[in-house]
């Protein structure tokens, strides 16, 4: 045995047939899946502590998961050791070292989420488990005025889910942009957080405004009346894709 | 009932989960699944003539159909009442009346196949239904040099699965390109025609050129051979793509 380390695993998945990141009584889930391949890797009960706790149905590029050991693998070697145990939907990305004390919540970083809709005139089966159909035109023009009212520090109560138990729904959005990539329209937004279901449901209040059902400066109205209910519906998961974390 | 009338549907479909395009005594395809619906939504007994026998495992955003009816259903309502009853890995894209001596293999057409290869350091897990990872790296500018040696009009033999029975295997490629998209790198080739596995043998031979393991020119030689253990190995199903078929 050494010194114990911990290991930061940078983790994709395609959620589809998984009930989100974390541990459930009845069902596989993305975070019961690494421990059990940790623990049969290194021979040890390990549980890892995740960045982002993703819904049921949510992809992932680059999740972010940190455990300790102190099995002597060079850390670099662990993601290949764990990709090989992994069912194919879940693969590590990258393993690293870090300090004993760093924790994946309780550090500063920049999230980037991708919400994607799929704009052809009918569904098309490659692209369904990882976008949104939608028959509704969607007005791209007003959709990224409305987007760019979310930039900056705000109180993003009304895009929370009502339920959810945070200290503070205050969170800062760096960039909130409306992408066209050939057929997709891709919301991507970036932020230092995000509340439960946050960019779910800002999809849904952009797809309004996209529709003409809402109007672009009705995002003003909405993060001041901290009320859910005032902001639009809760997009599907499974268009919703975590693409990376990044650290200062 | 009103006259007879050649009804063709562009048809999109993911092939995970079907046994190709044709009939098949075990196993579900395409075309078993197309007959289904069709006969279940005229209520008279309907078999479609395809445009191309994809293998087991391809995809496709637009392959062509015909069929024959008497109903008096507009010919472009066709797409919606069947997209109804497929199940939602196939989805009709378009319907629309043709003359009735219309057939998609006796027309001059130009196909498009994509092959999509993923270039990132681990395999990701929501690309890994739709295209092929690989640990090598490939040299893109050599691998358009050799996919340019493709161009024009040349007996393909050497790109033909042996055993596969046709008349010619002389076919003429409009185009082969070798795209970076991302951390992808696609290969697109347009042609009038191809042969049993022609596409995924050319996108195998391509690799081996990507790889250092032939050089550019040797598509020359592969092409003058006739012979198909002269080309490289035939790449994986599941990373192949029916894009579009074009017709004057």
């Amino acid at each position: 045995m050494s010194e114990q380390k911990r290991i930061r695993l940078t983790v994709a998945y395609d959620g589809t047939n998984y009930h989100g990141w974390q541990i459930q009584p009845n069902g596989i889930t993305i975070e019961s899946e690494l421990n059990r391949c940790l623990t049969d890797l290194f021979r040890e009960p390990i549980e890892v502590i995740g960045a982002s706790r993703t819904d049921s149905g949510v992809h992932a590029m680059g999740n972010i998961a940190v455990f300790d050991t102190t099995a002597p693998m060079p850390a670099d070697k662990i993601a290949y050791a764990l990709n090989q145990r992994l069912p194919e939907d879940i693969r590590i990305q990258k393993s690293e070292e870090v300090p004993l004390d760093w924790h994946p919540r309780h550090v500063e970083s920049r999230k980037t989420y991708e919400y994607r809709i799929y704009l052809g005139r009918f569904p098309m089966p490659v692209k369904r488990l990882y976008s949104l159909f939608t028959y509704h035109s969607l007005d791209v023009n007003r959709m990224r005025e409305a987007a760019a009212y979310l930039e900056g520090e705000h109180d993003f109560k009304s895009f929370c889910q009502t339920g959810a138990q945070v200290k503070s729904t205050v969170r800062t959005i760096y960039s909130a942009e409306v992408l066209e990539q050939g057929d997709d329209l891709v919301i991507r937004i970036c932020g230092n957080g995000f509340l439960y279901n946050m960019v779910r449901i800002i999809a849904g209040t952009l797809m309004e405004v996209g529709q003409g059902k809402k109007e672009p400066t009705d995002i003003i109205h909405i993060l001041e009346a901290k009320d859910r209910q005032s902001a639009g519906p809760t997009a599907p998961a499974h268009a919703l894709m975590l693409v990376k974390y990044e650290y200062p």
